[in-house]
């Protein structure tokens, strides 16, 4: 049905080494299908960047995937996802997918009609993103979104557990609570590794349980069902994950394998150019 | 003794607002003294770029000021300052001042010949350039460098109380009582926030007082002595303070004033490309 070599490896992109937690969940769902991740981490972070530049930076990583023949984009990128993504799938010849369309579409299952909370960084919560994938699958779902800003960094230094993350997650979470929602979406890729902690915090502070969505997972699941769907799945093989970075930050190899789930050892990790 | 015009404003450039602390404590120690400030908040953080790119960022900054015919440059920025003052003050006419030096000699006269601690963003204690500013100054004196990223963030959130930033200080700077510090510089223009807390803190996990060392306070008491060494200083007269953004992020206002420790009543604010 299609011109497309099963075969070929899944590109993933991002701004840095967060999108991670999104090849992690691809693996865990698509165990036969090569992944190619690149990870801007040279321009990093793109949030504070115009539209403009970030539809300039998402152009150059989709090009350099392109070069290793991905037979379909996965944009791990949060900001991508709500900047550039239509762009991107006009350009591209291959299937396209963001993280916040298959978020939204989980969250907004999960809520039944109620208030969907949503947290993200500041600039995803000012793109409106999420507030227009939410109404785009059901208009009468209320949409509660609130930046966290200190939930990045937090990931970022390792610090996941213990009275400083938890403090400072229900500090964002008691307005959601207030407010009513229903279910909680994590709009951005460094949460999954406070997903366990805030599911916790949520249903301390509601007195109840309250679904809490994991975009990354969503991802997964969404990228499951257009593989079957158009007939691209890898036939069953052990697969190989490739990691492709603009730059080696320092503790890259901390970074990465905290994000990943696992060590970095036996993965091939490549300096490019873009 | 020089065609320096001593009524010419003095120039402050930062890679965004956190400088405002710089300035802050320049207006308080000089307050005839006119102020250009240049936030380049287009482009922060310069701390994740590259050396050659922070030379760039920091060239077109000077030029832009240099444009406004200040009379003196203080490189409010630590990652400049680590960088790219040697260069700022080859090509430069006028007396540039930063900001890592003058916090290292007040450390050194703080701690004695004691050791030194100095807490910073990732980038700038891996720089080592407090080392060796610290090494220039007193040989003998050890420095005892900690990252602590989260810092920067609790401050932009405008978290500078409670238990969220006390726990976070505390845990960066337990191994630093651990290893003995006499005195410790705040390295990063954001700290000054936290000055107080920090203060508190130190004292309680060491049982005595270690005397904080704002290097803020510290570049502004070296710029007065410039002033007064050169006869540079203005005459008696109402300040004025202006405002140049080389992007007008989200809560600007806020930010600008929480930095700048009043409010942004009457005070110019220009939007400017570099």
């Amino acid at each position: 049905m299609s011109a497309i070599d099963v075969t070929a490896p899944i590109g993933v992109f991002d701004s840095g080494l967060g999108g991670l937690t999104v090849a992690r969940a691809i693996a865990d769902a698509l165990p036969n299908e090569h992944l190619v991740y690149l990870g801007d981490t040279a321009r990093v972070p793109y949030g504070t960047r115009s539209a403009h530049t970030v539809i300039r930076y998402a152009r150059s990583c989709a090009a350099k995937l392109i070069e290793r023949r991905v037979k379909l984009l996965v944009v791990a990128c949060n900001t991508v996802s709500a900047v550039a993504i239509d762009m991107l799938r006009v350009e591209l010849d291959i299937p396209v997918l963001g993280v916040i369309e298959p978020g939204a579409r989980a969250g907004v299952a999960a809520s039944g009609t109620g208030r969907l909370g949503v947290i993200a960084t500041a600039g995803t919560v000012a793109s409106g993103a999420y507030v227009r994938a939410v109404a785009a699958e059901n208009s009468r779902v209320e949409v509660v979104a609130q930046a966290a800003p200190l939930l990045v960094p937090l990931v970022e230094e390792g610090w996941t557990t213990g009275e400083v993350p938890r403090l400072a997650a229900r500090r964002y979470l008691t307005p959601m609570v207030e407010a009513d929602i229903k279910a909680l979406v994590l709009g951005c890729t460094h949460y999954p590794l406070l997903a366990s902690m805030i599911t916790t915090e949520l249903e301390e502070l509601a007195g109840r349980s309250i679904p809490v969505v994991d975009s990354a997972r969503a991802t997964a699941d969404e990228l499951s069902a257009i593989l079957e769907e158009r007939a691209l799945g890898a036939p069953e093989r052990p697969a190989e994950l490739s990691l492709l970075v603009t730059d080696l930050p320092e503790r890259f190899a901390d970074s990465a394998s905290r994000f990943l789930g696992h060590s970095l050892e036996g993965l091939s990790v490549e300096a490019v150019d873009l």
